[in-house]
């Protein structure tokens, strides 16, 4: 029921993956089954594909996302989360209110063992077609070093099984290239990344390496993360607004890219954009769907324990 | 001397500025006078108009600020900031090392009564063709609230008088809307930006608002500033590389403004990229010689004092 589309994007996002993917799993949809239904006959999806769960409220856009999810437990972010945390389903997706799936995701699942605080990321398309990973984007707006040093754990596990970058190279943002420039946090989270032995560092990455090809897991507090995620899509909506036309600003397109995981939670967990629309929502449960394929959860736990 | 392009460039951007400005300024070239006579000779400029003051040694791109400084006196930066010290110029402009520039401006001028840290910002291309300003860039990696309260009244003094624009609005850079979100120090800062008086306080600005029309002056932390400076710049790089051609884009190329000046100090001090050409060093010294004629420094102590 989240994002601006609902749920008829979502319908025709499960549409497509169930007719595209081999061995597509089974999609459990969480909303108003009198919204739903009608959508599911027009667009024929077969019956042994998908279950239905009725959620009769939704949590608005604007609402306080605490507040509401304590209010409205009937919301399909709510049950959503009850679901997965009784293990009902695998792994929860919404383009909802972003703020009440963080909530959500921080206190209905039990973090992994291990970690200081999950993360969310974004992708960052390359000057040379490349993927990068720029975390954190906003849930840990003031941040220790050891956060930063645990970022740089999970966004490698995840660029390295989800994103298929071998050994994947650990930037650290800064306003400088050698060791001891920057703020204090920089300053202190580059000799904990120096000697971060489940990980390959390559020293500091400014704003201008951020989208060429020095590294390919960012780490940076919430704060400035957020500042370039959203600038970087203002951008691309700007270029669009002014009919720029290139395939490197298509790539700055968050639909191509579907949702951001909440890493460093025990189950899956996908925030979707507002606006997405089915292509983003197809990403989403392809994603999903890779995470647990891939045993990502397991995967960060075992490095950030050892 | 600074500067990839030194000292041809420079030459022929005071060749330009003679050329184009009624109210012309008297220059003083300071630099090593064996390269630069023959130069001024080539571009034929007239006598009258230049003074060159010889500096034998250059400090480079790539040595250490301080120490640079303290060991190269005969340097064109070293010599330079003496000259400005002692009132011989009325404002001081160079492309060479940035921190060598930084340096002199704080350890050989005063800063202004009540001045806590000088700053220095950028100009930022808005998508409505108008000009915004984003201050710190830099300088101040880590900010106290009243920091970031001062830079509003010092960028605000900037916009009105050098960049024309009537009662500027300022913005905090933030990751959320309300008062309240952000990071400790932007929900320190937010309640000293709305009791300001000196300033237009307008709330928080987001990445995504950074280029659209929100605010004429967006403060932040130089940490912040530098990742959004350094991306914008680089991004204007990779579209150049793949030949993406647009006029707003066009307003992202650094050397249509010139250069920064440091804000705070008791005279002007303009820094200027070290790829700058001839036209980035002729609108460096326009801005300086605007800076004197709007008496930017007394009108920054009057507004910062009272």
């Amino acid at each position: 029921m989240g994002g601006d589309f609902a749920p008829s994007e979502a319908i025709k996002g499960i549409e497509e993956y169930l007719a595209e993917t081999a061995n597509a799993a089974h999609v459990v949809l969480i909303g108003d089954e009198e919204k739903i239904s009608p959508l599911l006959t027009e667009h024929s999806l077969s019956p042994q594909s998908y279950t239905v769960i009725h959620a009769p409220q939704v949590i608005d856009m604007h609402e306080h996302p605490t507040k509401a999810l304590k209010e409205k437990r009937q919301s399909s972010i709510a049950i959503g989360f009850g679901a997965l945390a009784s293990e009902k389903i695998d792994a929860f997706i919404s383009a909802g209110n972003t703020g009440a799936m963080l909530v959500g995701a921080l206190y209905s699942l039990k973090t992994i063992e291990g970690v200081l605080r999950p993360t969310i990321s974004t992708i960052i398309p390359k000057e040379n077609d490349g993927t990068g990973l720029l975390l954190d984007v906003g849930l840990n707006s003031d941040c220790k070093p050891e956060q930063l040093n645990q970022f740089a754990i999970m966004g490698s596990v995840y660029a390295q099984n989800i994103l298929g970058v071998e050994n994947p190279r650990v930037g650290l943002i800064n306003i400088g290239e050698e060791e001891g420039k920057g703020n204090l946090l920089a300053q202190a989270a580059y000799p904990l990344l120096k000697e971060n032995k489940h990980i390959n560092f390559v020293g500091n990455v400014e704003g201008r390496d951020v989208f060429i090809d020095r590294a390919d897991v960012i780490v940076c507090d919430g704060f400035t993360g957020n500042i370039i995620l959203k600038l970087a899509e203002s951008l691309f909506e700007i270029t669009q607004r002014k009919n720029i036309q290139h395939e490197y600003l298509d790539r700055f397109n968050f639909e191509n890219y579907g949702g951001t995981p909440v890493l460093g939670v025990d189950k899956p967990v996908i925030i979707g954009h507002g606006i997405s629309k089915s292509k983003a929502f197809k990403n989403m449960i392809l994603l999903a769907q890779k995470m647990i394929e891939k045993d990502i959860m397991q995967k960060l736990q075992a490095e950030l324990e050892s």
